[in-house]
């Protein structure tokens, strides 16, 4: 089959000709329809983010594929369907703390570099093997459709952290670092769960005007202007007084202090959860003081991806609606053009922006 | 001041000068803006329903007020404040089974009649004495909404069940006697909480239409014919083989084998929440194959009103618009043509059809 | 290898040289050193229970086993761990509702039986293959204790029941059925989890009496005596006015009136959890009354087996002594004996009795 | 009546007479029977630690005591009943973000000071009045039991902090800080609770020892050196790998790096709960890496105090001798002697040593 190949960090992608990858047991094989190129692919493949990934390596974070073949694991998917593939893979002999990788990526500690050795390739390629529990079934599409929930990717991130601090309908959100590819997509499923308010926290206030044209009232900005005193009352006043619920999505280049204004913009019982970059490429600790997290009940967690079952609640949200992927702004590209799917994407990282590669579609 | 007063049952309320109330300590006196009238009040006050509610009382369910006086243990609220008074109200002594009584309206069991001698009079006066935990503040309201949002009583009732539980967006509800005022409330809802489908379902043909052009296609609706395996298949159908959670609300004329039908709707590991009237009056009950339950991991519990925080919750869902209110068709009483408000709720029990008496305007 | 091989229901199980099982991916093979025989093995054999097996098939309900070999889906595992064989097999491709096989035992439904197919042999034989996910490392264990470990399988059917209604230390429980197998371990169960009381309900005042000897002041006993008023009345006393939590496990041929009393000696917001055998065979349904768990906010689940963070936590239980394995009566049989074990634990059915199959023995 | 006045922080307490309280609605009068005085007593009293107390005041924080006048929203209690006062005092009109005072000793903000004017005097008096919430009925206990069960606040700061993260019973604990009087109660309570394994982790080599041998060997002991390394590696060892939950009580003398170790000691996915008093006298915040909570699904929450359902369920930990009072070694003084218990306290602050006030005896 044909696939785009990171023979070394810092080279572009090469398109070629590789061996058929094959299921084993507790494995599917998917035929792949579609995926979406993140705005920091770029950094990934350049060795920028200096993640944990092992050349030579087919990348790619999962997508939209058609079931090729599946084991005796699978009792309700058939050959045929339409199905979501999660990147997020567990290491299935520990339940309580599994290691993980994300397919095709990253992966966490030695554990999560000795998954990524089996499950190594990921979706720029026409076909790929998938743990049978990163399947999930999307029901019909059209091939408009199709291009379009590849993108599933990138609000799974943030609904994984509004999942673990449990986000409830009615409640207000405030997300950190709203302005960018992960940061406004918070903003959308924080919407599609029943938030009744979002407050959109960045520094473009270009992008943050957009936002609030494009979700109505129930989304309200604030542009950060750098100076803490000012910034944390406009974060307090927008949330009415202390957000239920902050979800930080700032990337590396943010300074803690940012984050922790957000963070103590919580009101006293809230949840806050840390979903971004920050301090992946060095920089200060994110520091809180212990008295004010003690006398009112803070509550701060981190969250890496999101559990197996945001997968379908997920597929129901944007089914229903509620996740608007129809809108979306969507530019795709053939296989042959994985490295001008990789350069677009890093130049149309916005909002709402998604840069998708077809790999069945010709060049 | 001026309250119609239940003398006995089966007798015309009687609009009469009684003494002023005074709020105690733990307690807030508040004037009464607008309350709700339920479509089942006349059966109430006539006896049919049997509540234990003891003549003579000021009857009333909670309502919208303004807080004319309070105590030291509330340190937010101030003298003046627009405010939700929710009827629902705790014995103070036992936070793991406190006893509960309807405010104006019923109670459960010993205790409760015991606490609803203190806590006895409702809304349907032109003030009233509450406990400072039922006190909610609603924050600015101009003089429509103020009569608006005294229905609240309603969609508090199943809101409370499908907190209990936890319906989560992207989830499918079922809503078991969908027709009526407080069915059709839960439809209303379960989309404001982010359901990704509602399935309603009554014997009312017209009125399910109506549900489904007010919601639009996340709203299905299924007509019960009375055929137990037609029903039973309409309803996996309609909920995609399965609701996740069913609520069902069905009034006491209705039999238990139809709620059943309802029940063994839901897909495995589903949760059911029973709300409704049936066998209060008599009739069989509840009957449920066991090995169906613990094979499939079902869930069914019962739900009374809801917990104390679903107040401010609600109140949220309501101004961020989620639930909408501003399109309920509401006709106003002044305090004096209170039988007439019961009569006319009595023959207006359809969905956002709301009947309000507002004891401040004249008659 | 030699394995013990049900040809027919109906007849002996006949030991013989069967292929050795080979571990496809997501799998890993075990060599079984302790298996427990369930006191009801002999009917389910038999074909009394009407248990969806195919024949031919080694049946055997997981056990203690040791690492032959393993895929790449496992980072922590190593060849030669010393493991616990969970025998609840889910079907990977679907996290909300997986179908589950009971692997060398039972199933449940189509998506069971299919699953079945795959995962069709169980522990009566030398070697056996088990999903990965299905592996859990016990740490170091004498002789002695390998073989007393095996009967995990009895105590993590109630743990799977209680995890589900979240039994908190401090609390009271209930166990309907406390003198059979599962019902004494229940009590040992809840007492391991910190119970305050465990009430336990049978009608075998001489086992009962033996369960208040073992476990001391925190476990009283109701002897049940047919009368439904004073039964209801001593659960009643006995729980000091209701218990927190119920749990059932009472055996097919108890009526559901035998359950409905001890359902209804729950408290008031209190959780039932039902996970014995009646109405498999037959009889009436469980019926209780509607307004009884609406009014009171009661909880009634069903629980099959329990999550699969059950095995770890039941093995620090068991680790730590708070589930004590020690004092347990144990008689150990080699495979080659397997139907004088099968008979033997037929006769051998009560409180902390095991039946142990070693295949790694000599006859 | 006799009552301990604080007239002025510096001043010793005078013990003279004041006037009778008297319970207002939503309050309970109490003749108050034990009261613990903490070991830092002397620092609240003293004013070393800032407490927003408002003198003069009759400090004491809650106790046992018994039953004299109760209004109408108590429906279970009795006059003469013997109870527990709880001192966590919560304003009514809010409940979602309650103010909080702890009566007759602190509070917590404006709200919290607003609220500690009414609910002012705490319980180093003959009687004293409590909001009903507060009181929570202890059953018989003889007149040994009363003065020992006045300390039951002690243990119920920690369980207020491991009920917050839910701590299961199989668990591994890391208590840090585990020497002094909250600390070594938090071992007794995380014991109670069915954790499988508690590290004390402090300086006291001899303390610690002590706690092994009352607590066997579901008890391990980490001896910090000041060694960073060594510290962590220590405290990885004894919980066997992470623990499942980190409690941090660590005095105000204590730097937060020395928690942010204990509180990197924490498994992947672990919880960790603040509750001790760093940083309130000033020092550094709490600095920990942004990647390491991220990446590690990490949880860290503070809790100040409890929820009012810990109070019954201490009880019946404590009723079962899971939470074992009968082998503290307590130490009472009459009301009179106040200054002396005091004094007593502050020498007198190791694990499991009380300082118990009995107002009702003779001096």
């Amino acid at each position: 089959m044909k696939a785009a190949v990171l023979e070394q960090f810092g080279q572009p992608l090469v398109v070629q000709e590789v061996p058929d990858p094959v299921a084993g047991g507790g494995e599917v094989l998917v035929e792949v329809l579609a995926t979406c190129v993140l705005p920091y692919a770029a950094d990934v493949f350049g060795g920028v983010r200096r993640y944990p990934l092992e050349t030579p390596v087919v990348p790619g974070l999962g997508g939209v594929g058609r079931v090729l073949a599946l084991g005796p694991d699978a009792t309700r998917l058939r050959v045929g369907d339409l199905v979501w593939c999660d990147p997020t893979v567990r290491s299935r002999d520990d339940a309580r703390t599994p290691d993980i990788t994300l397919q095709g990526w990253s992966s966490r500690g030695e554990g999560g570099l000795a998954l990524s050795r089996h499950f190594h390739d990921g979706s720029f390629a026409e076909r790929m093997v998938v743990p049978t529990e990163n399947v999930e079934p999307l029901g019909d599409l059209d091939a408009d459709q199709v291009v379009r929930w590849a993108a599933l990717a990138v609000p799974l991130v943030p609904y994984g952290g509004l999942l673990a601090v449990g986000l409830e309908a009615g409640e207000t959100l405030l997300v950190s670092g709203a302005t960018g590819n992960f940061g406004s997509a918070a903003v959308a499923v924080g919407l599609a769960m029943g938030a009744a308010r979002v407050v959109a926290v960045g520094r473009n206030t270009e992008v943050l005007a957009g936002l609030e044209r494009r979700f109505g009232p129930r989304c309200r900005s604030v542009a950060l202007t750098g100076d803490a005193e000012a910034d944390t009352t406009a974060m307090r006043t927008a949330t009415g007084g202390g957000a239920d619920v902050v979800l930080d999505l700032m990337p590396p280049e943010v300074g803690a202090d940012v984050v922790r204004r957000a963070v103590m913009s919580v009101r006293p019982r809230g949840r806050v959860v840390l979903m971004g970059g920050v301090g992946m490429l060095g920089g200060d600790d994110l520091a809180l003081p212990y008295p004010w997290i003690m006398r009112n009940d803070i509550t701060v967690c981190g969250q890496w991806m999101g559990p197996r079952t945001a997968n379908g609640r997920m597929i129901a949200l944007a089914r229903a609606g509620l996740l608007d992927l129809a809108h979306e702004d969507v530019t795709r590209f053939a296989l042959d053009a994985v490295n001008d799917a990789v350069a677009h994407a890093a130049a149309h990282g916005g909002p709402f922006v998604r840069t998708i590669i077809t790999p069945q579609s010709a060049a």
